[in-house]
């Protein structure tokens, strides 16, 4: 596809500064620009690259436009316009309608007429296919599974038993949703498991990364509100809750009955002790552990950056030799007749 | 199914409080009983729920008992007697023994004539499938692999070359079994590929969450013994062994070689050291890492909690400073000729 | 196949110690040593195995020659030499050039015909797979991806679009490349996808773990460089770049736009912040966290060893008050009239 400068201000709502007429038919890095394409800057760290970029036009916000050595398209927020005209230039392929013959469809699952079920895709009784849904090759949809309108399977993934997903849903490959919450109870030496009886549901625009596991309840289902974005390698055990538009990046763990709020900022290899609740709005630092309830918005951590390891060596050594340091701290106070006052004096006891 | 409480009182050898004819037909949060539902109080954490629960009964313990508004079943170990009362009420499907005619099943696999083999599932040469074992749809089950009796593989479960399994084991989708270790010898710059000529043993009762990995030894097999729960998203290297009756919870890491003893409690996310051991009966708690042998049954922790971020921050950058906090300390000392005393004196060295 | 320790010696190029008309038919742990088994000592942990060895003869070093009670093959570096050895003994099997008639392919699909293609594996059109390569059952080989020469897809390997592998590669179960990246652009409260454009470039003998995940990039490609090792579950984001020879551990995660140098060593578990770059021959031990671009060849950690769990709470609790200990310090050293001098001052700002 190829549009013009001009057409994509008008169609998207930005201000133009340049040649309207100028060709774009995709899109490229800023630092790797190229004739017809178009190339956004959203990240200050990138900002040098604008200078010398060869892409033919760049979206960016009014800060940056003046610097600009080529057209652009003006933008509040930048990422998001680039966004949209990305998936303008490159629509996602249309689905189209049908049942590969290696197909293994149930006679009691019913598939929408517009949608697609690819090769060697196995769905089984009760299953319900909505329509222009895509489920690609190697797909597990267990009995019963309800997949509404619009949803992307992309392929190999598994829906067990009692999932049910909204409309527009992504779901990448190797996510595995429904699978046995991780209940057992102890009984004298060994573990009794707890039957997992309850199931998956899926809100609306969802988003959820390879080889993601979403476990279905005990009692009761594991919930992910509409507009959360799962990264890859995320475990949510059951019985949590993801509120709505909430993001969470790769191989974070959500422990059994975490109800975590709408619009929260979750990191990279986050922890959440089980049974926990975070509020609305909250953002947490990746490699964090969340041990506690938190009731007020706000940015947490427990991030510690590396060191260069002789130094990070000493210092963890001096850290576990702490409770010296403060007791030698401690005898200097004693032998000057001073008290640790105030909020500290709780220190010594 | 619709049982009175009576006759789960007298099935199950539990103390009955309340009138034996209530009928029950299914289970239910105690926040969210209904009507004929079963619940039960384990957790503490949701005794408040108890005055106001809507359950037609509750499994509890003795001292809950008297304060329960509603009949109640008393144990010793109310959620163990929930299981065993919830598994009764909702029993695993029948395996309905059969192949199904879209599975690929080589003609020197041995499928025991009670077993079920699902849509899709490819069974290669010299397999043996036990009996009543139910193998999932896109399972693969590779060339003379051992599966036992009344194994469960829900599906999309890859059992690769020299994979043994006990009896009663069940594998969620997407685990894999027998990958290569992770096994290079570095020679001048690049690695040569160590061949992985083990295989993977696995006791009888072992539960395996989905998209966890366990791979076949080096020489020798990697083990894990009956009874062991493992939960979704585990890394099980080459070699290690896990002990009987062992649960691990998601996302924990065991290095090649790693030992591990019976009886263990290990949380998520948890990381060891190569070819270390652990000694039966150790907890750790998640987010843990170990980098010692454990001789002593105990608890270990390497968790920190999160803070507020900004709070946080501050303690990280002291953290960082500690050596300088400690050589400030020991000048104090001089100053008022004060030796660090004791276990303390290796503190200035 | 039986081979004299004589052969293996003059094959080998290694200097051999004792009788050369042993026979080794196979390999075995040094601890666990059989007749005709061939063992090696590489790790000095296992040193005292070697006294008490049944194998027939050891691969070590010159220096470990001297103690072995049986045959021995001497070389500089015996674990690569056994690699090399244990590779000669058990050969990989030989690819079966064929199609098996259950796989799924696309007629506008370019299979070699030294390929060989497992059963249930799905190719689509335009993918094309070089001689001798083998696409193990299950696998998905998306439309247009080019397979290069000798690569072992081992089974339920799904490659998504505009994913290219050069020659020698191996990638194991569940493994997922050309997923789409974590791309959404935030915009009045919810999330805008950004369109995941590139692909996914793989160099010659790369090894990807069971169930590791490799994104497309959102624009340009994610590339993995030639010799690269990756063990399981790896979470490889867009547009990261890991060069040549790099090997990491698992459960790693590498966020968008990392740049890794040539040569480096992971550990399990570490984190990269994202749009970081680490310089060659870097070291990270396991369970880091790295934040900052890397700009000197070395090792370096952020591993905190874990404790019994009541001493390391008070650790905790310590270092939680750490700013505390601090101030105690401060007031000490203005009683005294010292101040904390040189690189300390900052110390008390």
């Amino acid at each position: 596809m190829s549009v013009s400068l001009g057409e994509l201000a008008v169609r998207f709502g930005l201000e133009l500064r340049g040649d309207p007429d100028v060709r774009i038919d995709g899109v490229a890095p800023l630092g790797a620009g190229r004739e017809h394409a178009l190339s956004f800057l959203a990240n200050p760290r990138y900002a040098r690259a604008l200078a010398s970029t060869r892409a033919a036009a760049v979206v960016l916000d009014q800060a940056s436009a003046a610097t600009s050595p080529v057209p652009c398209l003006i933008s509040e927020n930048p990422y998001a316009a680039y966004a949209r005209i990305a998936a303008y230039l490159f629509p996602a392929p249309a689905v189209t309608p049908g049942i590969h013959p290696s197909a293994i469809i149930d006679r009691a699952a019913r598939i929408d007429p517009t949608a697609s079920v690819g090769a060697g895709a196995v769905i089984e009784a009760g299953a319900r296919i909505g329509p222009r849904s895509c489920v690609g090759p190697h797909c597990t949809v267990s009995a019963g599974v309800v997949v509404g309108e619009d949803v992307r399977l992309v392929g190999q993934v598994f829906l067990g038993e009692r999932v049910v997903l909204g409309s527009r849903v992504v779901i990448h490959p190797g996510a595995v949703l429904g699978a046995d919450g991780f209940g057992f109870a102890p009984d004298r030496g060994v573990f009794v498991k707890v039957p997992q009886l309850g199931g998956v549901r899926i809100g609306d625009d969802v988003e959820i990364g390879a080889n993601t596991t979403i476990d279905r309840g005990a009692l009761g289902d594991t919930i992910v509100e509409e507009g959360v974005k799962l990264d890859n390698l995320i475990q949510i055990a059951h019985n949590a809750r993801i509120g709505a538009h909430t993001v969470i990046a790769a191989s974070t763990g959500v422990s059994g009955s975490v109800s975590i709020g709408k619009r929260c900022m979750i990191g990279g290899a986050v922890g959440f002790a089980g049974h926990i609740s975070i509020c609305d709005d909250v953002s947490i630092a990746g490699y964090s552990v969340i041990t506690h309830t938190i009731k007020q918005p706000g940015v947490y951590s427990g991030l510690i950056p590396s060191e260069e390891a002789s130094t990070w060596r000493r210092i963890v050594a001096r850290l576990k030799r702490i409770e010296f340091l403060a007791a030698r701290v401690s005898r200097l106070e004693q032998k000057l007749n001073m008290r640790a006052s105030g909020a500290q004096s709780e220190d010594d006891e």
